[in-house]
């Protein structure tokens, strides 16, 4: 059987059962480890506290194109989306490794640039580069690690219960907005323009809201890479749980249910790469998150009892819809991100 | 200017140039860093010990060809090579991260099979395999992060001193040998091809050599990943300081030099991918380590004040001779090894 034929969260399934049934666990590592392959970082016990670690591989082609990405945005991106994750465990992140692979006859000026981005989103988030490695390839293939620490406690997938309300940050959709203004080479105004494409190239977590959320007494979180429906998915698939949203209750940016009327309900819920945090609490833990964390999320459903990962959607007049595609899986949909 | 006219290590100093001026030391992560680019692994401090962290990128067509390669190798030395950085450092390996990009048109069979290499390998040196993430791509990139402990002083590249003797364990040259066998179809006798072939494609690094190493007082130590004469320049170069080899010591397997008469110095001196590691030490902790250690290193050669980086080998008549290449540079010569 082929990769496709089961897609991305099929053929981790099958790898994460192997490494449980094959692997020694009898030794220091594994005993220590807290929360391994299915989360959006690792996490281990340290003396210090503990410890978190996360990497992504952005592929040329398949993750971005040079045609409409720029070096500096590429390195930003690069990084940014690993700090994504290590906010979405409630942790703060500390080094970065850079693997890079390139064509040797690329110039050394865009490299250069590549890794300014990369520097500057590592002093608006207090991360030290810290190594990595270069090697020859036809294509661009940047892989970030990025390490990070949790003091609180940790904020994972598995956590959720019947009864917690879900919430996300800011306005998800604006990256896939992004990503069809610049493939389609939209002719928008300056400003919706830069705000879409700026969502999509140049995203910004919310500087520490992954720990802000955990000392708000948050146990659930999941960052949005996937698309809204997808990653609540993972969420319930993990805590066993499904869960309700109700589309009148999305954060729809003004900008975007403009540009895209007919398509925006979609684009909020299965766009992807918008690198906010989704999470679920109890009631009265968000109202003190809404309290305390401003701009507030937004709620959007409720977790409830039933089959694992099943999401039931219902439109502003109440009645149970579906929508196009769940959200990202690299293989089982043509990538259409390239 | 083009990445192959200056070359990795060209390129790389620039990168690391540009990250020092521009990076905001004034951080945690920074003010902790203790090692940073442009040694085996990254090392920062913590309450347990020191930290290390090592990431390498294996690119199809570059690093490895699966007309040769099984996929079960394949995983084993993805992750081998790592422990070898971690090793190279005086520390011991404990998590790692698999950060995959794959067509979605290849086997599931081929990816277990390669995790099934990679769990073995972790079984054998006490790893817990913590995560990852898989992508789609048009070819194969494996990029593996492994992180470790260093409970005694670290081994760098940059503590060498006039004085020092060399050191090498194992045979260089053989990986060489099984790369030039399998490229070229060699039809050797089946022991020597399994010697050469195993050395190529499922390095065995030495169980715990680093922390062992560390333990005897070595404080300068390198992995022979790039060949023993280019490893042995980057201390040089680190640590400010000439060399000086003599052909007549190195070790030379005899199965080396019956299949590969005309150039085995060559091959010893620049092949790479060997995966030992290269040390160097006063004379009296070397024989601390002559003494430890079984089977014992071979000296080949001592430091010496000096241009630094610059290396001087003599042959068996004892005169200055020059080889064909000082090792790999991803960009400074056509990928021969891929």
């Amino acid at each position: 059987m082929r990769i496709f034929e089961i897609g991305e969260f099929g053929l981790i399934a099958k790898i994460a059962a192997l490494i449980e049934s094959k692997s020694n666990k009898n030794i220091n590592p594994w005993k220590n480890l807290l929360i391994g392959i299915g989360d959006d970082a690792a996490a281990w016990k340290a003396k210090d506290g503990i410890e978190l670690i996360t990497t992504d591989i952005l592929v040329e082609g398949t993750h971005f194109r040079l045609s409409y990405t720029g070096w500096y945005d590429l390195g930003w991106k690069s990084i940014a989306i690993n700090i994504s994750d290590i906010y979405a465990m409630g942790g703060r992140p500390q080094y970065a490794l850079v693997s890079l692979a390139m064509p040797g006859l690329r110039e050394i000026e865009n490299v250069l640039e590549m890794y300014e981005g990369m520097i500057d989103v590592c002093n608006r988030y207090d991360i030290a580069i810290a190594g990595g490695n270069i090697s020859a390839s036809d294509n661009v293939v940047i892989n970030i690690t990025l390490t990070g620490m949790a003091e609180n406690s940790l904020m994972t997938r598995s956590s959720s219960k019947a009864g917690d309300l879900i919430a996300v940050f800011g306005y998800p959709g604006l990256s896939a907005a992004g990503l069809k203004a610049l493939k389609e080479q939209r002719n928008l105004d300056p400003e919706s323009m830069k705000l879409f494409k700026n969502a999509h190239l140049h995203p910004e977590p919310r500087l520490d809201v992954g720990a802000k959320l955990a000392a708000c007494g948050v146990k659930t979180a999941i960052d949005i890479s996937d698309g809204v429906l997808s990653d609540l998915a993972h969420v319930c698939e993990a805590s066993k749980v499904s869960a309700v949203i109700h589309t009148k209750d999305l954060p729809v940016h003004p900008q975007l249910k403009q540009h895209f009327e007919h398509d925006y309900i979609d684009m909020i819920l299965t766009g992807g790469e918008d690198y906010e945090l989704l999470f679920a609490a109890p009631r009265q833990v968000m109202d003190t998150v809404i309290d305390v964390m401003k701009p507030a999320p937004t709620i959007i459903g409720e977790i409830i009892t039933g089959k694992p990962g099943e999401i039931t959607i219902f439109d502003a007049a109440g009645k149970p819809i579906t929508v196009d595609s769940r959200g990202w899986d690299h293989y089982k949909r043509a990538p259409s991100n390239g």
